[in-house]
C-alpha cells in the first residue's frame, strides 16, 4: 500500500504517523510545500511576541527524525500541483521547479490555507506580512525587534495573539476589525471584554472599520489609513483578515469543493474520488450544534481527523467517523482567558433552534481563599429539551476548565439541568462546592422548569418609559450602576414591600435586577408568591456592562 | 408546611435555601448545634495554613444574613437530641442546656460527622485537636503561630491540606498514617508523587505506622511516639484520622443506618421513617462505578443534595434523582494538584469488574511553549465495554481541568475511546493540539483494539531471570535509568534489527519499554511486523519511578 500525503503539517503528519503504526510495511510520502514539516502553527504568535524565545522549538520534527522513528519519506518544499486520478497519480512540483510524477493507492490531502489577501491598495509593503508560516514568523519577529508601532488586520485568533504578544513587546498595537467586533465568534457580551483586555495590554481596537490602503515608506514607518479615516503608522503590519483554502489544483482534479474552494467530505474525509481523502483548514465539515456546513480550521479536530482517516483505511473494523466539530477554541488576551464551544448568539439565530441563554458571573474558586478570579459564562440551551447548544466564557484562571466540562457536556448529548450531576472536584484552591458548570446547570433547571424567566441586556430599550424596574441590591451598590428608571428595593425589604408592589403594579411585569441575578432570583419567588409576574435579568448588572461596555451610560444611572 | 432542619452547614442550609425558593411561605427553622451556621469547612485547613489570614471569612453567612434574604429561622448552639417520628417531633437542647420540643412536617437531617477519636493514651492533650470546626481551627491557628513542630495523625485530604498550611508557616511537620500511603484513595504510583510533594514542601511521611501514645508536655513540645518506636515532638497535633457519623439520637429514635452509623437513604434522600429525609456526611450512598454502599463525604455531592432534595418534597414533577456519586475530588500540596474521580485500583479489584489502567504523563501545555509542567495520569476502563470506570492524576497546571472532564465523560456512560471525540479547548497557553485527554482515548482505543498490549510495573518482579527486556529510548536516557535486565535498542535501529530479535527471541514475548509508551508502542508496531510479540511498559520508566518511588532501586538499574 502506498499513501501519498499533501501537507506535512498537523493533518497530514498526524495522518501519516497512525498509518505507520497501523502498518508496519505501507510506503508513505509526505509532500510539504513549505521548508518544515511538522511545525506548530498555533505556536507563531507566541514567537512574534517572544513568548517562545527560540524559532527552532517552533519545528517539532525533521524530516530526518520522522524517517529515524516512522520510516516516512516526507519531501520539504515540494508543492503537488496536480492530480490524476484516473491514474492514481500526483504531479509534484520540486524546488528547483522541476516536475515528477508521484502514483498513490490512497492519497490523502491536507493542504491547509492560506491568509486571504484583501484588494488593499499597498498590501504589498515589506512591513506586511500573514502569519501562517514559520517564514512569516521570522520576518515578523525580526520586524517587532525595532517597531515602536504595529497594525493587526483582523480581530480573529491569530490577530489576537499577535496583538498581545506585540504589545507585551512594549509596540503600541492597533488592532483594526471590519465586524462589528473582535473575533465575531463570540457574543457581543464576551467579545466587549476582549477589547476591554486588550484594552489592559494597550491595544486600541478599532472595530466595525476597514483598512483602505497602506502607504509604505522605505524610512519609518507605513501609515494605515482606515475606512472612517483614521491614519495610523505602523513599523509592521499583520495581515490575519482571514483565509482561502489552498485547492485550486485539487479542485481543477475534479475534487468537489463549495464555491469558495473548500473541499467536501463526508463522515470518513473521503472526496468525491475514489481513494482519495482531505482533512484540516481545506475541508467543511457539518457542524455539531447548527449543522451548518463550515470549514472549522482547528489544530485539535485536525489531528483527530488525520487519526481516524487512517484507521478507517487500515483498519475499518476498529474506525470511528469524524465527530462533526462543536468548535471549541480558546485564546489568552493579557491575564484572560476567552472560550467557547458549540454554537454562538448568531449561529442559533441563523437557525430555526429555539433557545435560551443564560449568563452568570461566578469566580474560579470560593471567595473565602484569597485570590479567587471572576469570570464570566454564558450558555445557550435548547428551550424545550434543554440540550446544550454552546457556552462561551471569559475571566481569569479555569475559564478553559468550564468550557472543556461544558465542551464534553455537549458532545455527550446532555442536557443543560444534567450539569447538575455533575462530580466536579472541589477543594477552595480550585473551586466552589458548586462549582460555575453546576450553577449553570441549576439556572438552567429554574428556566426549563419555569420557575425562572430570565431578560435580557438588549430588552432594555425596548421596554419603554412606563416598565416597572426594581434592584434588589442595597443602595449602595445601586447607587454604583443601576438601569435607568429603576427603583431600589433591597431583597431583605422586598418581603415586607411585596404586597405594596402588587398593588401599584398589578398585572405587569415587574423587571428585576441585581448584580448577578442570584439575588433577584429570590426576589423574584418573593414577588411571585405575592401574585407579581417578574422576570429576572440574566446575570445582573454585570451583563449589561458587558453588553454596554463601550457606553454603559446609555442604559446604565452611575 | 413546616421544615425543620438539623444542621446548618453544607447540606442543611443548601436544602433551607433551596427550599425557601421553592417556598415563600414554608416555615424553615435550622438546628445548628455548633456556634456558627453556613462556615466552609472545606476552608478551615487554608485557616490554619494562613492562605485564609481572617477567621471571619469563613464565616459565610450569620443567622441574622439568613434571616434577612430567606427568610430562615437558624438557631445556633441548638442541639437535636432527640426524633419522635410518631408524633412528628424533635427534642432540642438549646445552649443553656434547656430542652425545647419542636414539631416539623418534614424532618432534614444533615448532622455531619465528628473526629474520629481512636484509643492513643495522651490524645487529650491541649494540644491536639481535630480540624472539623471554626472553633478547631481558631485554637490550631493559635497553636501554630508558635510552634516549631506539628504532627498530623492521618493523610487524608484534611491532613495532607494541613500539613501543607503548616509546612508553609516554616513547622516541621510529620504525617503518621496508618496505610501502606498516604491518601488511600488514590493508587499506590499517584499517592507515592503525593508523599514527594509533601517531602518538597518538607513534610516528613510515615506511613504503615500507627501513633501509639502522646505524653503531653506543659512545657515545650508533647512527645508522640509511634508504632516503629520513633519519637516525635510536637507543638501541635492535628488529629484527622477518620471520622464517624453524629447520628446517635437518629438512630435511637428507629432510623436505619449501618452499622458505623451511616444513615441509610434512597435515591431522593429518604430515610426509613416517613417525611425524614438525610444526607450529607452522614449517609451511605451506592456509588457510581463499582455500586458499594459507603459514605461519600464531599461538599459538592452534599450541597447538591439540599438543593434535589428540596425540589423532591416540594416540586416533584420537576424533581431529580440524588445522582450517584462518583467521588471526584481534588487536593494542592505545595505546587502540585491531585485529584481523583470514580473508582480506584483497590475498589475495581474488590468488583467483578474486568478492567484495564492506562497511564500517561503528559504536560499541561505544549511544551514549545515555556512553562509547560508535567502530569501524569492513569484511566481505568472496562475491558470489553470500555467504559470508563476512574481516573486519577497527578501535577502542575491543568490536573483539575483533565480529570473534571473525565469526570464529565463518566457520568455521560462514555467509553474510553469516546474521549477521542472530545472537542477540547486548545491554543499553546492551555493544552496540546492532541489533549491529554483526547490522548487517553487513543491509548484506550489502542489497547481495546488490541493493537496494544500494556504490561505494569508491579508484574516486573515475577517476570523471571529469562524474560525479554527491550528499552527503545536512546542510550543517554537508557543509562539514566532503565528495568533491570532491559536490553537497549533505539528505535531509530529497532527496524534494522527487528528480524534478529526474532531469530533471538522465538514465541517469547518481549517486554517494551521507553520513558513514556509513545514509543515503545511504535516499536511493537514494528516487532509485531516482524513476528514477535510485544507488550508496552503503562507510561513507561515514568511510571516504575513513580510506582516503586520508595526505592527504585529495586526495579531500575541506574
Amino acid at each position: 500500500m502506498k499513501f501519498v500525503v499533501v501537507g506535512g503539517v498537523a493533518g497530514g503528519l498526524s495522518f501519516a504517523a497512525r498509518a505507520r503504526r497501523l502498518d508496519e510495511t505501507a510506503e508513505i510520502v509526505v509532500f510539504e510545500k513549505g521548508p518544515y514539516p511538522s511545525f506548530s502553527n498555533c505556536g507563531l504568535p507566541y514567537y512574534v511576541g517572544g513568548d517562545i524565545p527560540d524559532r527552532e522549538t517552533l519545528l517539532l520534527n525533521t524530516p530526518e527524525t520522522l524517517h529515524s522513528k516512522l520510516n516516512l519519506d516526507v519531501r520539504v518544499n515540494h508543492e503537488v500541483t496536480g492530480v490524476d486520478a484516473k491514474a492514481k497519480t500526483v504531479t509534484v512540483t520540486g524546488p528547483d521547479g522541476s516536475k515528477t510524477t508521484e502514483s498513490y493507492d490512497v492519497l490523502v490531502l491536507s493542504p491547509g490555507a492560506t491568509a486571504a489577501r484583501p484588494p488593499i491598495p499597498g498590501l504589498d509593503s515589506p512591513k506586511v506580512h500573514a502569519l501562517r508560516t514559520v517564514d512569516d514568523a521570522t520576518r515578523l519577529g525580526e520586524l517587532a525587534g525595532d517597531a515602536q508601532t504595529a497594525v493587526v488586520i483582523g480581530g480573529g485568533f491569530i490577530g489576537i495573539e499577535a496583538a498581545e504578544g506585540l504589545a507585551k513587546r512594549g509596540i503600541q498595537t492597533t488592532i483594526v476589525e471590519g465586524s462589528a467586533h473582535v473575533m465575531p465568534p463570540l457574543d457581543k457580551e464576551v467579545a466587549n471584554m476582549v477589547t476591554g483586555a486588550l484594552g489592559s495590554l494597550g491595544v486600541q481596537v478599532v472595530a466595525a472599520t476597514q483598512v483602505k490602503s497602506i502607504a509604505p515608506a522605505a524610512d519609518g514607518p507605513d501609515l494605515v489609513t482606515l475606512s472612517d479615516g483614521q491614519e495610523i503608522p505602523a513599523d509592521l503590519v499583520v495581515l490575519s483578515a482571514g483565509v482561502k483554502p489552498a485547492t485550486a489544483a485539487f479542485v481543477e482534479a475534479g475534487i468537489e469543493a463549495d464555491e469558495r474552494g473548500y473541499i467536501k467530505i463526508d463522515e470518513h474525509g473521503r472526496t468525491n474520488l475514489p481513494d482519495v481523502y482531505a482533512l484540516g483548514d481545506a475541508v467543511t465539515q457539518e457542524t455539531a450544534v447548527t449543522g451548518a456546513v463550515r470549514p472549522v480550521a482547528l489544530a485539535g479536530p485536525t489531528n483527530r481527523a488525520g487519526r481516524l482517516i487512517a484507521d478507517f483505511i487500515l483498519d475499518p473494523e476498529n474506525a470511528r467517523p469524524l465527530p462533526k466539530p462543536l468548535g471549541t477554541s480558546i485564546f489568552r488576551v493579557g491575564q484572560m482567558t476567552a472560550a467557547m464551544t458549540g454554537a454562538n448568539r448568531a449561529e442559533l439565530e441563523a437557525s430555526d433552534i429555539d433557545f435560551v441563554t443564560i449568563h452568570t458571573h461566578p469566580t474560579d474558586h470560593g471567595t473565602f481563599l484569597p485570590g479567587a478570579q471572576p469570570m464570566q459564562l454564558l450558555m445557550h440551551f435548547d428551550a424545550k429539551t434543554g440540550k446544550i447548544l454552546g457556552a462561551q466564557g471569559i475571566g481569569g484562571n479555569g475559564v478553559d476548565k468550564r468550557i472543556d466540562v461544558i465542551a464534553t457536556a455537549i458532545r455527550a448529548g446532555l442536557a443543560a439541568p444534567d450539569l447538575i450531576d455533575l462530580d466536579l472536584a472541589y477543594s477552595p484552591p480550585y473551586s466552589s462546592a458548586k462549582d460555575p458548570v453546576n450553577f449553570l446547570g441549576y439556572v438552567a433547571d429554574n428556566v426549563l422548569s419555569g420557575r425562572l424567566e430570565p431578560w435580557y441586556p438588549w430588552e432594555f430599550e425596548e421596554l419603554g418609559e412606563d416598565a416597572v424596574l426594581i434592584d434588589v441590591r442595597n443602595h449602595p451598590e445601586f447607587n454604583a450602576g443601576h438601569l435607568r428608571g429603576a427603583e431600589c428595593i433591597p431583597l431583605g425589604e422586598l418581603r415586607e414591600q411585596a404586597a405594596e408592589v402588587k398593588t401599584k403594579v398589578g398585572e405587569k411585569t415587574v423587571y428585576l435586577s441585581d448584580d448577578t441575578g442570584a439575588n433577584a432570583w429570590i426576589g423574584a419567588g418573593i414577588l411571585t408568591a405575592a401574585g407579581v409576574s417578574a422576570k429576572v435579568l440574566s446575570g445582573g448588572v454585570n451583563t449589561v456592562f458587558a453588553y454596554y461596555f463601550e457606553n454603559p451610560g446609555a442604559v446604565l444611572e452611575m
